[in-house]
């Protein structure tokens, strides 16, 4: 069970985007460069938080991308069905249901009971990433920093944002 | 982020060996024929129970496996720990030292506040997981199932211990 590695990214990237100003954006190229990936791959990464509405396309000079949201509004739980889609890491097959002793569909008096031991988990799993949201996670950001990596970084943004 | 099929398979497959008696042990081919699942990619995942000390392998005839501890001391954590191996889900690549603005290891005040928020996450998951026994899945089994049904398995294993 693995997540794909364009949650990191764009986890990332979101509290990037969250220093902008009304209206402005960095373009996917920055991006890839601030954070040293790959600019195709984030490329694809990036549509898909716009369509999750996480983030939305800013047109013009210093076009790009910039949050859709306030970062109160937006959760780890959010950019993850973004990235990875709605579907459940436990997908069901039914098996109970196979050969030669398969319950028959009748006799099946609730869903299967393994299958909704791992939704229970998942549930679980799912509401802690929806309590922590980039505000939290910026708070902590600034937490694991220093006051002069977060100016190096609102200067890189600044710079960006010029050419 | 998905599991691999083997986490539903063998979750099954334990509820089955459960009910054999010492010494006794279904084979691969058994168990792949009660749940209709191929027999090739079965024995792999039976192998990496073996592995985790989940199941063991009973020689001769009616030899194949039975479970190597009791229902009240497996749970769905040990199956998917077994099946899909110790990493979790989100693995932290530590993009924040990356690129133009990234921080110094040394400036580093704590771990990345957003791997530690993924693996929060899976804890409170792995926990959920762990306090579901292979005991309580076959109490909620029997209840989700018919007495018939419950016969027919018993029969089925009966006459497949003779072959």
């Amino acid at each position: 069970m693995q997540l794909g590695k364009g949650v990191e990214w764009t986890t990332h990237i979101c509290t990037i985007l969250a220093l902008l100003r009304e209206g402005q954006g960095l373009s996917v190229d920055a991006l890839a460069e601030f954070f040293e990936v790959p600019s195709a791959y984030l490329s694809k990464q990036m549509q898909l938080l716009r369509r999750a509405g996480i983030v939305q396309s800013v047109r013009g000079k210093g076009g790009g991308y910039r949050l859709a949201r306030s970062v109160d509004d937006i959760t780890l739980l959010d950019i993850v069905a973004a990235i990875e889609g709605p579907m459940p890491a436990f997908r069901c097959t039914e098996i109970r249901q196979n050969g030669p002793c398969g319950l028959k569909l009748k006799d099946c008096n609730g869903p299967c009971e393994i299958a909704s031991a791992f939704a229970d988990a998942e549930k679980v799993y799912r509401d802690a990433l929806a309590t922590r949201t980039l505000a939290t996670i910026m708070q902590e950001a600034a937490m694991n920093s220093t006051p002069e990596h977060m100016v190096q970084i609102a200067n890189w943004v600044s710079e960006r944002l010029k050419t």
